[in-house]
């Protein structure tokens, strides 16, 4: 177990989406390890923010409330910051295809905001960008590494994809200090569950709760999920060390299961429940990505960061989260 | 020689950038084979747009002034039309890293709003776009196919590639009908000479015909060329054939030649003239791609494209329109 410690002691600590699942669990940890820090958070309805995330945490953490396209916000808030944690983004693969303006406008023209605000106003700041696996698209081998190409196939995957790459170029031109973790499914307390915007596993939670099956698309496509946690000692690792400027890396699971497999094991945690297997949606189905596993052979190299939470550990202790309080959540 | 009249003859064209280098150039041959032309270009200054370039063809060519950022004004022109040549771009790398939003805005958000426009207005029209090897980065092998991982070194790099994978994700998730020619260097008549944002080929001619000697940077560097005549029979060849549909092909040129060889090749070419190679400014090496040559074998194959015109003919042509024309294009 690393001590994150002494990096983050008095560190100055900016999030962007910091009230959504990653960004406030993210800010709790590193409350508890003394860092003086900045959420801000558009509170965008259908996005991942919810102040309820920070309970508890109100006094230790400051709150500002405005969206990443705000360029003189953002202006404003990364000067005199060590570190800034950029989660904010757009998720749903299916609403970017819906209304890709908006897509591209959140992940892309305001990373570029971001980038741009760093540069002319802190150029020392160590970034690091929530990237995601969806930039891999439809993997051409498995388990995916870092060198797979990019070939997404969603109007998200390619913009997450061109704001990477920003963050990359803007080290490698510039000598900023920027590094990419290229998310799988994260999972664990604080994700959305209102729907699948987020991650369709939120969506499954809610269904279980509910008492309603669990409905499953397909179900014998392979994934690796994430804790929360793990994510989050992730996210730290890469802060702290110096060998990570410019890099991009994947997360990974401790495991490999079909969605269908997970379905089952999500009834069997919840002791009851039930769960139906049905026919992709068409319009989900033309973007959907097949089988998807990361190898995460490079942070383990690199930082010696591994998944350290079984599958059903982190099933267990979001079914528990939830429970008790669902309706923050819906 | 492939013949192009029954395919355009009569046809509904729309050209973006359509004042530009290229685009004037097609329209000029499609007006010959009978084309009903409408062009759309901004006429940014800094950009490649000159009214000089449609000279004589002013009552066959129909000419819409407004820019691709402009929605509604794409909304319009994209109706009825059967062909959609998408040329309208920002193309200086160097201006890219200095305004990345102005880059992003043309090069991505206009681009979507092009291909929202013909989902919704007019979803059989064939779009042909113009992509650049500048999506390729510093090469990794020799001569670059279109496999090649896509690693762009500046925000123009990035951009062209985030829009060109909206094209072929347009086609591939909606069943539209998109292709995307990645250009090297083009050069001929028309194209910008002022300084070189469009390209380093055209401040050259204006060096050598003003009498000032070309300013060449390195200088080893390996390039191709692709005459316009040539880029213009690939952007007819890929409009008219159905096996281009989703598909990405390189362009490229008859020789590959050093920098510094080229300019002797100018000077010799223009009984006289100089040369001085000297370093790269900081900025510009920053975002140098090194040696780069296309393999075109791809469309050699589908399509039977091949450049045919040598560089010293394609020299001696565009020496000779701007030593008439010189004053049109400073």
């Amino acid at each position: 177990m690393i001590d994150f410690q002494p990096s983050f002691d008095g560190a100055r600590v900016l999030i962007t989406g910091g009230l959504g699942f990653i960004g406030s669990n993210l800010a709790r940890r590193l409350a508890g390890l003394g860092a003086e820090i900045t959420l801000v958070d558009s509170l965008i309805p259908d996005y991942g923010g919810n102040l309820f995330n920070i309970q508890g945490f109100e006094k230790r953490i400051q709150v500002n409330i405005s969206d990443v396209r705000d360029s003189h916000s953002m202006q404003h808030h990364v000067r005199d910051k060590d570190y800034l944690f950029n989660l904010a983004g757009q998720t749903s693969h299916l609403d970017s295809m819906v209304n890709p303006v908006a897509d591209l406008e959140i992940n892309c023209l305001a990373q570029l905001s971001i980038l741009e605000a760093c540069r002319t106003c802190n150029p020392e700041i160590k970034i690091i960008f929530a990237s995601t696996r969806q930039i891999y698209g439809r993997p051409s081998f498995l388990p995916v590494t870092e060198a797979h190409p990019l070939s997404p196939v969603d109007i998200n995957g390619i913009n997450k994809m061109a704001a990477e790459k920003y963050h990359l170029l803007y080290s490698d031109v510039y000598g900023m200090n920027a590094t990419a973790l290229r998310l799988t499914n994260t999972i664990g307390p604080r994700m959305r569950i209102k729907d699948a915007r987020q991650t369709f596993v939120g969506i499954w939670i809610r269904q279980l709760l509910e008492g309603k099956p669990i409905q499953v698309w397909g179900g014998k496509q392979l994934r690796d999920f994430t804790d929360i946690e793990d994510a989050v000692d992730a996210f730290l690792a890469v802060a702290e060390s110096p060998l990570t400027k410019g890099q991009a890396y994947n997360l990974g699971g401790s495991e490999v299961i079909a969605l269908a497999d997970l379905a089952k094991l999500m009834v069997e945690m919840n002791d009851g429940g039930d769960l139906a297997v049905c026919d992709f949606p068409a319009d989900r189905r033309a973007i959907d990505i097949g089988d998807y596993y990361a190898d995460f052979s490079k942070i383990r190299s690199d930082l010696g960061w591994t998944p350290k939470r079984r599958l059903p550990e982190t099933i267990q202790s979001t079914l528990t989260y939830y429970r008790e309080f669902l309706g923050h959540y819906l």
